[in-house]
């Protein structure tokens, strides 16, 4: 079963190999889309090759829906954009996929039926399917090598539809079980080393004493230090201690 | 010959197929990356079967620096940036690949030396490699289906470096050796319709006439056209009255 998600359906273009088209589902749902769509495709429909390349999106093939030709396929939409490297005598607004992943999303909270078409591996796209496209898409590659194959070009408009959709989470911070150290405890943990220091004859020559403390106190709060680190570090100095007296 | 662009090192750790180094080189290039980095290739190096799939990126395979551990590596590195899927229980900041390449970036233009670490296609980075970076890059999949594989990783993550450095550019339109239609030359061809429109008895009955007109005025103006559009129409319509004449 379909997802209910609002989402463009991706066209795969008389796609050549079946690995390929298993290689773009993967793609598809490793950022939640599902709706596939085929067009001609070369040695037929279901491929053994597709459903072994997909595994785990092997759903987006048994559902997807199969045309003879590219009209067929785009029946119900009404926007349509067209992957394509090159660039075609036909006039045309070009997106970057970013562009275009905004573009579907604010069409299709419209209301509206979007599709990307995406051509065969060898040749890519004719001009024929890309005149019944709205709009392009070509992905800025290194003009020293613009080498992007099937399953790339869908990879990267897949990952920017999920960002547009704005599923991207915000820069996180992986706390393994503890929390970050607050104030008092830093206070503290600083406090416990310098005076140790102290005692250790650490702040010498007296001229330099007090830039020399000033600069351990600013790194115990520079370092994003957490409480387990805060216990860690309490518990390094005491042992220090115990060493040295044990030594005495 | 290395570009001299500024950017960071990509560097596949313990990497078990050839092909797939092959091809994170391609993806690599694809987006003007040329820095990549081997610690402890499984099948030794220089690998023919990575040289095979990484045709147009032979250059990187190359130049590529090889160590024999991930300290080696980093040697140089000031800030290094590890990819992975899972959780990991290790306090760390955890960017989004866009986040991490506008990091990266930040830092490489204030002089330091990042890099990005991809582990081993089977089971990724191991914690140990991890201890090693400042930040965890986590692609945001979708989490009923998180398999990307290593070229398909090094591929976002260089997609995002270029648009971090903002080479993406603006929407474009391509208007094949033509320029947009002015407005003086859209009134023309408004009224050059209207006009036979209205000889055809097209406007028709006398109450609706005008929001017909309306409506008709607004449709050239709705539409994105050419020059060479307008022409076309032009053309269209003197034809249409030459065949009507034709056939009297």
């Amino acid at each position: 079963m379909a997802t209910g998600t609002p989402q463009p359906a991706f066209v795969l273009v008389r796609p050549q190999m079946g690995e390929n088209i298993g290689a773009a589902a993967r793609a598809m749902w490793n950022f939640g889309l599902d709706r596939m769509r085929l067009v001609a495709p070369r040695d037929g429909w279901p491929n053994p090759r597709a459903v072994a390349m997909s595994s785990g999106a092997g759903r987006l093939l048994d559902e997807a829906q199969l045309a003879e030709d590219l009209p067929g396929a785009l029946s119900d939409c009404t926007y349509v954009m067209a992957t394509t490297a090159r660039s075609r005598d036909l006039t045309k607004t070009i997106f970057t996929p970013e562009q275009a992943m905004i573009e579907a999303r604010d069409r299709i909270a419209r209301g509206e039926k979007v599709a990307v078409l995406f051509g065969p591996e060898r040749a890519g796209l004719e001009n024929d399917d890309i005149s019944r496209a709205n709009a392009i898409i070509s992905v800025p590659v290194n003009p020293q090598f613009a080498s992007l194959n099937l399953g790339q070009c869908v990879l990267l408009c897949a990952y920017e539809w999920q960002r547009a959709v704005g599923n991207a989470p915000a820069i996180q911070e992986e706390l393994a079980g503890t929390d970050w150290a607050n104030g008092e405890e830093i206070e503290h943990l600083a406090k416990h080393y310098e005076d140790r220091m102290e005692e250790a004859g650490f702040f010498f020559p007296e001229h330099k004493v007090a830039s020399m403390k000033l600069n351990l106190r600013n790194m115990w709060s520079r370092m994003p230090l957490t409480r387990a680190d805060v216990q860690m570090l309490h518990g390094m100095m005491r042992q220090i201690v115990r060493w040295k007296e044990r030594d005495k």
